[in-house]
């Protein structure tokens, strides 16, 4: 059997049916490929469990994954999973292997992101369109098509959740000024005004944890921010109803 | 200090974070308007805090909002919540509320049925356009918009999210068969094919729960279905890929 445990957004984001769930794995891993995981939140939650966990990083999962997901043949196998699990295509790949191979599954979930980040805005959850990310450009990967789903997103009046995608060097997401950047890139290609000096973007850093900060900047004040490491959520806000601004303005400090 | 503090999705949903946070306060309150409570539920958590739990009903929502709050000048008070707080308008008024009166508030995440439900249902995330709710209809109140969100999002290629209302005279969301009948009802005033003998919808039925059960199901299967108690959610997809048919295979038992 294999468990898919959900680890919500902090160190103390376990819930008792992940803890019971992850007590009774013979074999525990955490997946530090789509999420950041830190050290510290591992040793808390080994602590917390009473057993070692193993780190699966990009490299294992490309080529180790079919044998990791055998061992839960015989075994009960868990991976830990930052958030709530399933969110990355990834997991699912594992779910469709595990049942090529006859293998059962189990689902525990966590606090999201998702819904953590859209609560904590003060907008209205109806209110939001498609969601994004904004990935790191290489020199061969520069993609702009989150512009396109902001876009598409504000002209029907909707905001935009935008995720920022990870930057494993540093064990953080891309800086919010360094997200600011690409999105002028992208408003040179497409030319449709949706990034100019009347826009504000609200910036959700490390939601969830101690260090959670929310600011509503302009484009200029966002290109000049510095939230240091840890986990950034943007969202592009469009039409703000007058509840929504009253929340709003309390949820940022 | 005033604490809304998620719950998640079943009797063991509680974090660490969120049971301490519970512990804490002197005075304990569960939300019963904003979400369904089973008694077994709140007897469970009360047992695993070690304090009573009273309930807040909607009559009380309305009429002692305010004094409830004002308790949280001088003592810690907290406020249990299904799933992740602050999704629902009332709660965002509270803190509003709150805010007034100078007090200060604190958040504690849950598993929230957003994404635990598209997690669920194999499709991609990022492919799911505007959320929406089908209300339960009264005499005077026979709402369609819904039509118009899936509608926007089906046109686009993208699933839609779909929330059913709860019927607290059930302790219950709204059945499938009816809210299929209110679909159609929809389809009728609008006229644009959304709702054919095609179409197909996922119904996703106590998730994170021993209970959980996905099906997808034709409009006519849908109409017929009984999933009794509980809570229910539905997936009104738009451009299904390969590999999310593949996961959504998976996810149907």
């Amino acid at each position: 059997m294999l468990y898919l445990i959900g680890t919500g957004l902090n160190r103390y984001g376990l819930t008792k049916e992940a803890l019971e769930t992850a007590k009774k794995c013979r074999i525990l891993y955490i997946d530090n490929y789509t999420s950041i995981v830190d050290g510290g939140k591992i040793d808390e939650l080994s602590k917390e469990i009473g057993k070692t966990i193993k780190i699966i990083n990009r490299a294992d999962m490309e080529e180790k994954v079919r044998a990791l997901i055998s061992e839960a043949k015989n075994e009960e196998v868990g991976i830990l999973v930052g958030g709530d699990p399933l969110i990355a295509t990834t997991h699912k790949t594992i779910l469709i292997e595990a049942r090529k191979l006859g293998i059962n599954f189990g689902l525990v979930h966590g606090a999201s992101i998702l819904s953590a980040a859209i609560g904590e805005s003060g907008l209205d959850f109806y209110r939001f369109g498609q969601i994004c990310t904004i990935p790191k450009w290489t020199e061969h990967y520069k993609p702009v098509s989150f512009y396109e789903t902001i876009y598409e997103n504000y002209k029907r009046g909707l905001h935009s959740l935008i995720l920022l995608d990870y930057d494993k060097e540093h064990e953080s997401t891309i800086d919010v000024s360094y997200a600011v950047e690409l999105l002028e890139m992208a408003e040179t290609e497409y030319g449709r005004g949706l990034i100019n000096d009347n826009a504000r973007i609200l910036v959700l850093h490390d939601i969830g944890m101690v260090s959670r900060r929310v600011q509503f900047f302009s484009i200029t004040e966002a290109k000049k921010a510095n939230f240091g490491h840890g986990v950034t959520t943007l969202i592009f806000p469009g039409k703000i109803t007058e509840l929504e601004m009253e929340a709003l303005e309390i949820a940022v400090k």
